[in-house]
Formats: structure tokens, sequence, C-alpha cells
């Protein structure tokens, strides 16, 4: 038995972790609200050990799975009394699932390293559905023995694992995808606002340019599904979009590549997140082109 | 038989007038360089009329159908002792599939009234390909009678063929469809560039991203066939690309939408077909992100 | 004496027309709410004629003074039964005092040139102090010959007084100097703001920016008695500011200059003007920041 | 006597330390390249002492002053067995006139506070000249009490000396003035290269402008001094106000508080940047848009 330690069970990590309550692996779960981990172990069977603790949790696990908002709250995560490398056994490893920064997952890397422990970066993408049906795509970043040595883990919940480079570049790859969604959807927002002013029904430009080489993954599913519905389902948060942009934008910086687009893609969503507050859903950032033009797309 | 003037024989009007050389078309063209259309005439066979002026070209047909390479050049037709205005017969239609502007389209759409004369905006969109093989997409924008009666003429080359709004709606899909091209281009190129200096393979990235979120034609196509191998082949002039987003952005400014990305990308390939020159190919922007960050995506 | 028709008595217009209401000049005055060309015939004393139309107010006129919001207004006014060009007498010229574009100018000039009437771009700056003691700068844009045929008229309100270039060159000035304006106000608000933020306190900030390379007008003046003091008077209108860079930009777009800033400041205050009325002062776009950052500068 | 050591005998650095090369002072002065503070030392006259490291400068010295390119420059000084730690008394403090980046001025004070080192950030304005006369903007941020204590030796160099706020403060305001400064340099390049191409004289553009709500100190001194001249000396490194840019949009980004401007200007330095090369004077930035737009500004 493959003994496994998975620390945050929000609305990804909660079926990643599913994957990982049965034989071969046997599980500790821990969350920052304890109800949650409570339920989730209640739901997923016997076997499943709710830990008091990050140190609880890390304590005889030869893996330590993260899936966090940020890096911040991976950093916040390891010290104290009770924290992470208070339970991390030497010889074990963390893959940190978190959509997190480049710089602070190589210095929690670095600190990890000092006490034995490795750790790749491993973020994922594909959604709750991805999630559940064990279809991630991971990204990861690090040693490439640490992440031959992850590899039965993730695929228990992954099916595209691939090693982008050195720590961080896991995050880094993921940021740069997330920041090109947001780019797409900033941008198809300003386009098809005003072609709808101009006349023109957006359902059929969606059509057109989906047909053509405009098209994106923006405009063959959001825009149709969830702009033109005025649905606007709130499945990942316009807060966590905006990070990512900006984690993307900082890749760009550190790097010294002149990035007008990244960067200011950056700040309109920082500003919708400003306007449009904390439970927002990413494609509501179309709501603040919508408000400013006053039009609808649909 | 249905007579039909075809006027502009360039890398895209070449292959669609070919289609229209044949019953039950009857087939004038006219070309500004009069040896291509001596050319295009002699390998189209028999029954083609080279016309000696738009005027002449004009004279009997039912249907003009114009693919120049701005309206600027069709509104340069127009005029003058040959233009098109001196030849053509009350009761016809023009069908111009140039890449246009809007306001130009309103303005020859209105000349074109006064004297009797039908007019559609219906530029294309597929390349060469599409252009050789008959599925060109056509997006129209004006009277819906005359975008039926102009149906058979466009159906010889197009496949997807959609009326989008009143005149000058379909050069305004077309600017901006290839105005989201031209964002999706800039911003992978920075991105790209950007995980490239931090050491991940962009091969690799383009791979998960174009299984996630962050995918579009441009990463799916482009970066691969074009960047990656550094082959930059010249399909579709950057110069021309410029002209679009222009386009594009214009008409998110004259429909008062604010529009801080479409603008700052016009920005951007105006100062790249600066840099560049006139015959440099589109996806050759890449190479302007690549010489400020002094990195190949490779 | 010299026969001068004075149209359209707003915050600038009213005062600069007193100083033609005595001799050596003789003015007629025409505004389209009727109401306010009385009230300014009124208290300004015997022998100013109030018209009833444009054609009114031009007939007999030497000169014709213009001062509109936009040249769009100028080119309504221009028409119909009761049209200036109804009643304005060739040889006679027109100073076009409104904060034009030079396109439409150009055109304006060109039908008035038809008809044997002068005309020359005339944009003031100085706000309602420098209208009231006669001491404008004016930016004119024509034909020299009409430009020193006018002196006289322009002295009595201006006290720089200078041919800029071509027709529509004092539009473009005039524009360029707004904008320029409005770049170091928005930008002025970001970086204050953000020290804010940081602790610093803007009064402090300013006074050493004043010192030092950074300063402008708008900081020595505008952010010192209108952002730090909360008092916002409400003496230019954002609407107007938003338009006046909008030409700038356009000037820029029509002149191939890559221009990024102007662009996108343009779509800043376009934004900023959708998003705080018809109403709101200029500087009030400052308004956006503090709302976008959480902060008030002061 | 008070005793102080001077790290760092650049262009700015050198006038600087000349005034505390004589009574109530006590000067030892270290520089990288130790050939310029021989130089330094013979030309300031007896009694500079010329230090064979950081360390050896900061024996005895009761003030540390140093004026170096960056903070990471700074920084770099610390360590090792001659680094400035190794040699700097407890009880001392340090006066760091760097255009530093506030995050690292912030960690660099907390280092010295932990071995009993006051730390006060303390970026200066007023170039050469104002080094030479002793007449420089002094932005200090940190303690009051060691700004107090500093005050006598920052009076030798300085005459406007302000305390701005928390550690990091005086960066930040230095960084804010110098990004408004970029910020008035790009746009009012992009505004007369229009202009210009426009048929307007950039002289009368900028004689208007600078009569009018648009002037600023670039216009007023950089733009007919330098750019006109087309003398373009070279004072201050383009490098350094691209490092300078930086720093302020850091500032906002950390603040939260939505930037599009600086974000913009520091993407479009970053690129002058790698366009100009390391030598370039940060007024040569213009060259770019010239380059782009295809004119001269003159």
């Amino acid at each position: 038995m493959t003994r496994v330690a998975f620390l945050g069970l929000g609305a990804i990590g909660a079926p990643m972790a599913k994957h990982l309550a049965q034989p071969p692996f046997e599980l500790a779960v821990w969350n920052r609200t304890a109800a949650k981990a409570r339920t989730f172990a209640f739901s997923a069977g016997t076997g499943v050990r709710v830990a008091k603790s990050p140190a609880d949790a890390a304590r005889g696990a030869e893996f330590v799975v993260l899936c966090l908002p940020t890096s911040q709250d991976v950093d916040t995560l390891l010290d104290g009394a009770e924290g992470l490398l208070a339970g991390i056994v030497r010889g074990s490893m963390v893959i940190d699932c978190t959509s997190g920064d480049p710089a602070t997952s190589r210095t929690i890397s670095a600190r990890l390293a000092a006490i034995g422990v490795g750790y790749i970066d491993a973020p994922v993408s594909g959604g709750t559905a991805g999630a559940e049906k064990g279809t991630l795509t991971v990204m990861c970043g690090g040693d490439e023995a640490l992440f031959e040595r992850a590899m039965p883990v993730m695929r228990a919940f992954g099916e595209k694992i691939v090693l982008c480079g050195p720590t961080g570049s896991g995050d880094a790859v993921k940021a740069v995808n997330n920041a090109l969604l947001a780019v797409h959807l900033w941008a198809a927002g300003e386009g098809l606002a005003a072609l709808t002013k101009a006349g023109v029904s957006p359902a059929l430009a969606l059509d057109v340019i989906n047909a053509s080489s405009g098209g994106s993954r923006t405009t063959e599913r959001l825009f149709p599904e969830r702009v033109l519905s005025r649905a606007f389902p709130r499945t990942f948060r316009l807060a966590l979009l905006d990070k990512d942009v900006g984690i993307a934008a900082g890749v760009a910086r550190e790097n010294k590549v002149p990035s007008p687009l990244l960067q200011l893609t950056s700040e309109l969503f920082r500003a919708a997140h400003s306007m449009l507050g904390e439970e927002a859903d990413h494609v509501e950032a179309v709501r603040v082109i919508e408000q400013w033009a006053g039009v609808e797309i649909k």
C-alpha cells in the first residue's frame, strides 16, 4: 500500500482525492474547514483517515499532495507546531497541484530539499469534470526522478501528465495557459460587443469565427454556453483567473520579455476583479465590457 | 447562362474565379496587371473573356464580383471613363469579396444604389486551399433579397455562406475574426517567449495548452507548423492583417465600445508592420517579440 | 466697423464674444438655446443683435466666429433653409474656435471654399478665466492670408495666437495638448493611488514630484487643487476630454504613428466617460482609478 | 568630526561625496572600480581615505552612504568576508541613496536591524548639476528618528529633504516620479510624431503646449533641448529609467492598483531598452517612436 496525504479538498481537490481513496493507496486527508474533510471521508468510504493538522496528515506518508488556492496558502501551511514541516518524513515527496507561482514554488522546493523532502509543482487543468473522470492534464516542474516517482499517484487523477522543465515550470505553463484564456475572453468580449452594437447577431458571428482563423476554445465553448445564454455559471472564480494572469505576467517580466498584451490583460482582470468582487465567475469579466459598452452580448 | 464579371485575380481571387469559369456561368475577368488576367483565362480554358477595363468587364454582367486588397482599391476602381460605374448595368449587383471596411462599403453601396445597382459586402475566409476547393466561408452584409439573389454565384466558391446583418456587417465580422487571430498570435508569442526563456520547451507547452483552456486555432496550427519549424511561409501578408485589425478597432470605436485590447493589438501590428516591411507574413509578427526578448521560440 | 457674427455662447464662447461686443466690432449672436443669446445681449449692452438663425447671424458679417462643442455640431449648423450656408456672404470668412477634428474641419473648409468663403480652425485654450481676460491661446490651421485677416478679431480674445500649419492643424495641436493632459492625469492618478496605499501622503509626494523631473501642469495644479481637496469642480466636462483624446488618437492613426499610449488613454477615458456619465468633470476620471484601487487620494 | 563612509562614486555619487570630504565630516570612500576612488580622493584633497572593501570603508563610520545603480547591487555588497556587514558598526546607520526598489530595501533594512544598524532609503533627484551644487531633492523612507539623525549628512548634498513614509517610501516616490517622466516622454513623443507628420512644426506645437494644459517638465525642457536639437546627450541611461518604471509598476501591482498606463509604459521602455541597448540615454526612447513612424521630430 502507498500512503498518501491529500491537503485541500476544494472543488477540484475533492474529486482528485477520491481516486486515491482506494487500494493501492491508503489516504489521509486534511482541509482547513474540517467539516469538509469529514464529509469527504464519509462519502469516500472506509479507510480514509481525517487528519487534524497538516503535520498529522503528512506523518508516515510517502506522498503529500497539495491542492490549495495559491502558493501563499501553501507557504502558510508549512510552519508552526502543526505545520506540514513538523510532520513530513525525510525521503517522502510533495506533489503540489496548486496553481502556484514559480518563484514561491522554487522557495518552497528549496526549504523541503533542505530537510530531505522532494517537491514537484504539478498544477492541473480540466475542471471538475476532468477531476471526477481522472482525465486531468498535469503540468509538472522539477527533477525527472521525482517526476517518475510521483507518476503512479498522478496517474490516479491525470491522463496527460507532462514534465515541462525545472521547478516552477508546471506553474509557469499553467499560468500562461490561463493567461491565454483570459486574453481570448476579453478580446472576444470587445469584438462581439462591437458587432452586437453594429447590428450583427453574436451567435451568428461566433458561428462564422469558429469556422475561421479567429476561433478558440473560448469562442467555441464559453461564449455560446455561458455568455449568449446569459447563464454565467460559477465554476472558476474570476479572482483566481486574475491571480493566474498576474503570475503569467510576472513570468514574462522576470524573463525580460516585453509583453504589453499580457500586462494589459492582467490590469483589465485586476480592474474587473475589483468591480465584480470575489465570488464572480471568470467569464463574468465580459460583463465589465458589456457595462462599459451599454450592450448585452446575446 | 449567368453573366459574371470578376475583378481582382490575386492569390484568393484567381481560384475563386475559376469556379465561375464554366456553365452555368459566363465569365469576364479583369485585373490591374493585365498579364495575370490573360494567364488566368489561358489556364481556365475557353470561354473566359479578358476585359480591358472595369467598365468593359461589367458591361452586360448580372453580377460583378470584386476581390481586391482594400476598400480603397474598390473605391479607386469606380470612377473614370473606364471605371466600374461607367460600365455597370442598372439592375445588376456587386458582390464585394474584398476584406473591406464597413464605412467605405456603406458609401460604395449608396453610390451604387443611386444608379440602380445592388451591393453586398461578402469577404471570405479559408485561404487559398478553401478557394481552390470551393469551401470558403462567406460573411455577407446587406439586403436579404440581394443576398439571396447572389447565392448561386457565392455557392460556386463558398460552403458556409452567412448574412451577418446590414451593409458592412460582413466586413465587420471578417475584421473581428482577423483581429482575434492577431490577438491570439501576439499573446501566444509573448507567453511562449517567456516560457522558452524560463527553460520550458515551447513544443511541450503548446501540446499542453492545446489540451487545455488556452488553446486556439493559432496555438493548434500556426505555432507548431510555422513558428517552431522556423518555416514562416508567406501566405497572408502582415500588412493586410494590420489593416484588418485596424478595421476591427475602428468598428469598436465607432460603436463606442471601450476596447483596450483591440486598440493595443492594432498598435502592436502597426509597429510590427513598420519594422518588418510590406512583404512579411502575418505570423512573422512573432519575430518582433522574439527580437525584443532575445530568444527564438523553437 | 467690423461686422462679426458669433455662434455658440457656452462657458467659453460667451466671455469670448463679450470682447467683440464693442467698437470697432458690430456683433450679431446666435445660440441654439435662444434664451442664452438674449441674456448675453442684455448683459453685453446696446448694439448686440440677437439673430434668429445661423443664416440670419451670418448675413452681412465679414467674420463668423464659431464656438461649439464638436465639429459635428458645426457640420449640423451648415445646412437647411436657415443654416449658415444660406446666409453667409461670399468673401467673408469663418473662424472656427470649436475644438474640432481635423478631418471634419478640412471637409467644412472645402465646402466653404466652394462658395467663396474662407475658413480657419482656431481652437482656444485657457479656460473661462482666459476667455474673460482675453488672454486665450489660439491655435490656428489654414491659409496664412486668412490667418492674418482674422488676426484683429482673434486679438480681441487671444494673447498667444499661432498658425500651426494647414487646415486642421489647430484642431490637431489642441487635441494633442488635451491628450497629454489626459495622459498626465491618468498616469498621476495611478501612481498616487499606489503611493497612498503604500502609506505615503499624496500631498508630500506631489510636493517632491513637482520639484523633480516628473512634474507637469497636472501635478502642479489639478491634483493639489481638485483631487486632494476632494473639490472636483465641474469646469471642463470629461465627455469633451474623451472626445479630444479620441481626436488626438485619430490624428496619430491617420498619420500611421504607432501610438499605444495615446490609444490606451483614449480607451480609458471612453470607459471613464461611460462609468461617470455626461456631467462629470474631466478630473473626475481619477475617481475611476480610486474606485478600482479602493483608496482616495487625499 | 562625523565619520562617514561613501560607497558608489558614479556620476551622481562622486559630486555628492565631495560635499562630505571636508569638516565636520571625515570621509572614507569605496568604489567597485578602485581607480575611480583613487581619482576621487586625489581631486577631493587631503583627508579622504580610500577603503579597500565595503567592510573596510564601514569600519568606524557612524554613517554609511550608498549610491549604487540598483538595490541588487546593494544586496550584493552586503555579504562575504569583505562585505558591508563584516565591517559595519552596531549603532551606526545606512543612508541608501540608490534608486532602489521598496521590497529589497525592506529586506536589507531588516537584515541591518538584526545587527543593530539603522537604515533609511534616500534616493535623490536633481541630476549631476544638483549633486554638484548640493541642491538635490532627497526622498526618504524609514523611521523618523533615523531620518532626523541622518539629516546633517543629507544636508551636505540636499536641499529639499523629505520623509515620505515607512521604509521603501523614498524608493517608491522616486520610482513614481521617474515613471511619470517616462510616461510624459513617450506620450509627447507619440503626439509630436503625429503632428510633425501632419505638417505641424514640433517647435511651434511645443510652444503652444507649454502655454497650455498639456505642458510638463518634459515638454518644457527635454524636447526643445534634446530632441528638436537632435543632441540627445547621454546624461541618464535608458536602462536605469526602464528599471525605475519597472519599480513603479511593481509598487502599483503590490498595492493592487489597476494601472494599465504604468504597466504599458513599463513594457514600452523594456522594448526600447532592448532595441537601443545599455548605453542609450533615456530621451532616446523617442527614437523608437520616430523609427516606427518614419519621421524625425525636428
